[in-house]
This record gives C-alpha cells, sequence and structure tokens, in this order.
C-alpha cells in the first residue's frame, strides 16, 4: 500500500503513458430514468426532455435526452479512462448533431490528437455516436499529470 | 386552450422577442447528493468526485463536482429560460476555470450578445459564478423558433 | 395464499375495523439529499429549497424543504398505515405553519375524527409537527373499503 | 450586481405585477422512476405504487402515481412561475378527482382568482390535468412580497 492509502491505485494514465491516436470509449443505454434524473439534478425541466404531449410538438415528437448528458459521456471517457483518474479539464467544445432519444445507446469516444509535453496539455477529439452515427461532436483539452 | 393542448404555454422566448444584453439565470447550492447523483447518471465515476480519500491526494484536498455538472445549469437557464422551451441547442463552448466543491452555490448566467434573425440563431456568452467569480465560461449559440 | 396471489396480505384497515381517535404516525428526518430529490421529481426548482445564498436572503435564512414533501409524508402515513393499502385519498387540506429545515425530523400524524360508515368515508385530522410544534396541519378524506 | 449577490435575479413577480386571471403552468410526464423516486423520498410505500401485482387487484388495474406527486407539480407552478421565487405558500386544498398512470402527462395549471393587497395575499384556482381533464383541483394561497 502506498503512502496515500491505496488511493494511488485509482489514479490513470501519466503524460509519458499517453500517444497520439490512443483512444477509449464508454457507452450507456439513454432510459427514461436517466433523463428525469439528470433534469432534477441539473434543474433543466425543458418540457421537450420531461414532457411526451410538449415534446410532440416538437420536430422530435417524441422526449429527447438533453445534450449535456452525452456531454457527461464524454467527461465519463476521460475522467475515468483516457487519460484518467488525475487528469484536469481544462475545456470542452461541443456541437449537438443530432437528438438522443430514450432507448438510444450512446457511445462516448475520445481520441488523443495532440501531446504538447512541456505544459503537460493533451488534446482530444470527443464524440458520441448512437449506432455509429456522430451525434456530439467536438474537442477537450486535458491537463495530465508527470510522475513523481 | 391552443391546438396542442395547452402546450403552447410552455414555450420561451420567440426570435423576435429577444434583445442584445438580455439576461437569465439559474442558481443552485451543489449538494453531495447531486454529485453522486450525476455520477450515477453520467458514469464519470472519477475518484476526484466520488471518493474522499483520493480527492485529499489531489490538489482539490476534497471531492469536487463534475464540471459538466455545472454546464448542466447553463443549459437549464438555456433551455428553462432564455431562450427557453423551443429553441434548439447548436453549440457550447466551456473553459473551467476553478473547481466546484461541495456546498458552493453555483449561479449560471447567460447573455445574449448576438442575433443572426436571418438564421434564427442566437449567441449566449455563458458563466457559472461562485460568489461573483467566474469558475465556468463559453459560449453557447441555439436556434430560436420564429413565431408562426 | 389467497387468489391475489398473497397480495391480499398487504391490505390495509377495513371499515369496520377503524374507530374514532384510531390513530398512527410516520417520521422521517429531513436531509438535503430528500429535498434536491424531491425538486427532481416534482420540477419545484424554487430557490429557496435548492440555493444556500438565495435562502439567506429571505425571511427563513437557510433552504427549506418544500411544504408538499412533508405533505407526502401525510400521504404516506394515510397509504401505509392508517388506513392503509386499498383506501383511497379523496381529498386533503393543508396550512403551512412554519418552515421545515434540513436536519429536521417531521412525525406526520393522523387521528380518524369521522366515521360515515354508509359512504364509506373515513376523516382524518392530519398533522406534521417537529419536536410536538404543528408545522402543517389539515384534514384528509379517505375511502376505505369494506370486506367483501 | 444587486446587494445580494445577484440573488435578486432569481425573484419571481411582486404582488403589484399580478392581475387576477394571470395564469401560469407547469407541465411532467409520470415515468416510473419519478414514481420509485418519491416513494423513496416520502416514505408512502402503499402497494398501489410501487407493486404491480398488488395494483392489478384494485380498482386501477396498473400502479398509480401518489396524488401527492401531482400536487408537488402545483408547487413547481406556484413556486417557479406565478407568483415565483419569493412568494410563501400558506395553505392549498387538494381534490383528487381521478387517477394517474405512468406515461401520462400532467399539465398543473394555476390562475389567480383573488388579490388581497392589503395582507398581501394571492388566491389561485390550481389543477392538474391530463389530456383536458382535471384529475386534481383545489385551491392555494401565498403571501407575494411588495417591491421594497
Amino acid at each position: 500500500m502506498d503512502m496515500a492509502g491505496g488511493q494511488e491505485a485509482l489514479r490513470g494514465f501519466y503524460l509519458d503513458e499517453l500517444t497520439v491516436g490512443q483512444q477509449a470509449v464508454f457507452a450507456k443505454t439513454v432510459t427514461e430514468a436517466d433523463i428525469v434524473g439528470y433534469a432534477g439534478i441539473s434543474g433543466d425541466m425543458n418540457p421537450v426532455h420531461i414532457n411526451e404531449e410538449f415534446a410532440k410538438t416538437t420536430m422530435f415528437k417524441t422526449r429527447i435526452a438533453h445534450g449535456m448528458l452525452s456531454a457527461g459521456f464524454i467527461s465519463a471517457v476521460l475522467g475515468t479512462k483516457l487519460p484518467g483518474p488525475g487528469c484536469i479539464y481544462l475545456s470542452q467544445t461541443l456541437k449537438f448533431m443530432a437528438p438522443v432519444k430514450i432507448g438510444d445507446t450512446v457511445t462516448a469516444r475520445a481520441t488523443i490528437t495532440e501531446i504538447a509535453a512541456e505544459k503537460k496539455r493533451v488534446v482530444l477529439k470527443t464524440e458520441c455516436l448512437i449506432a455509429g452515427k456522430v451525434v456530439l461532436d467536438g474537442e477537450a483539452v486535458v491537463m495530465v499529470p508527470v510522475r513523481s
């Protein structure tokens, strides 16, 4: 056990372990319970997410998930897999391409596109896909620790 | 009652009702329950959010909220207040400036900076603040319906 | 096991088993998690419940629980204890007397005040108390099944 | 930014801004997740809400939502829209007219029927509707702040 009571074992990648092109994914089927739960935590009670009657009157024809819920799946990849625990989230761009509906399985994928070693910064292409189609596109910048 | 069974009453602003400089806020005290709930829904089980022992070993010294949770408060402002229900979220940039800790009250504020009437697009400066200090900065682009 | 697969065992009192003066209680310590959870399910994001900074500017000086959350504890007594499963909730009056704060233990108490056997209706005095002080007062009317 | 750190921006209507006939709505599709979540927070574990086998043996033939959950949607309208944050909930009457089932979209509507300016009290007709049919009827009394 290390000095920090074994918590070191929870850390993700160090900067020197990363390479351009490295990739990781997280995927989840979006349920009605996820959407109502997310609405409650975020405060985003937009009826297009929580009111089927209203949603029917929109171009989506049914309730859709919050776009920021899919953004959370990107955060899950970055924070738990690549680079994983220990990295610091600096910025994210998000382009919402298509709606996510109840029952859709969203795969969030992060791919390292650039490593700026001197600044300890890593740039990743971040996408959410449903059946191979991009529904959320963007780029993340994270700071990654160097081995001490 | 309108054709859509009264759902029209839930709509937000139409494009012609918006002006540059218009502002709205949503604010919430971030609780431990919000963080664990958000972790569960997003899948972002990064120990810095859910493991106090691990978090103590980081520069933050305690658990911090997911950056994307604050981003959700921006979505709450846009989706429920300005422009409100009926708008479509096109893109968002996020710059994470400082951590949010349990007990912090985060105020998400959106300010219209540009209205491109021909494209039905509205640009908003979006910020999250704690005690007046910006912890999350960025810009949103939404499409706003025109009155039919 | 009865015809309904044992579900009969879950039923509460039948009308002939009830008497005026009969009483039951349910009690729960109201936590921050209960309040944020209730806000999410009900959609009631009033900042006095979820925003400590806002709440400080009110006469309450801190976040308070939703009054309807305490009303839910009355529903818990009626629906699980007296008269219990099988009764039908017809009406309720609620008079909010004092705020409920995080950490308060609320005791919901129902006392039968009237039994109208021919209509199968039972009237109950319903109160929520904190340390013996009434914070929510009112009256419930329920319809209670007769033994078949 | 005002004295209270921007929290003033979250306030709802002041008394002088209200008129008899003014109306607001909140609407939500009631999901299974809402019902189990509400059962957990309120403690109302009446099997008619959480046990499909039991519910089948009742006149409802399936699980129904807690009546008090619909009452919470009324609280959402009053506390977030009309009169909105800053008002104080004094009393509420509730008449449960018909059950709410999983998948039903409930619209809570509040209409100002009386303004007692000297007492700062406002009376509102409060209804919950499913497809235009009243399932919960009643009246609320709130105290509304005057502009300082």
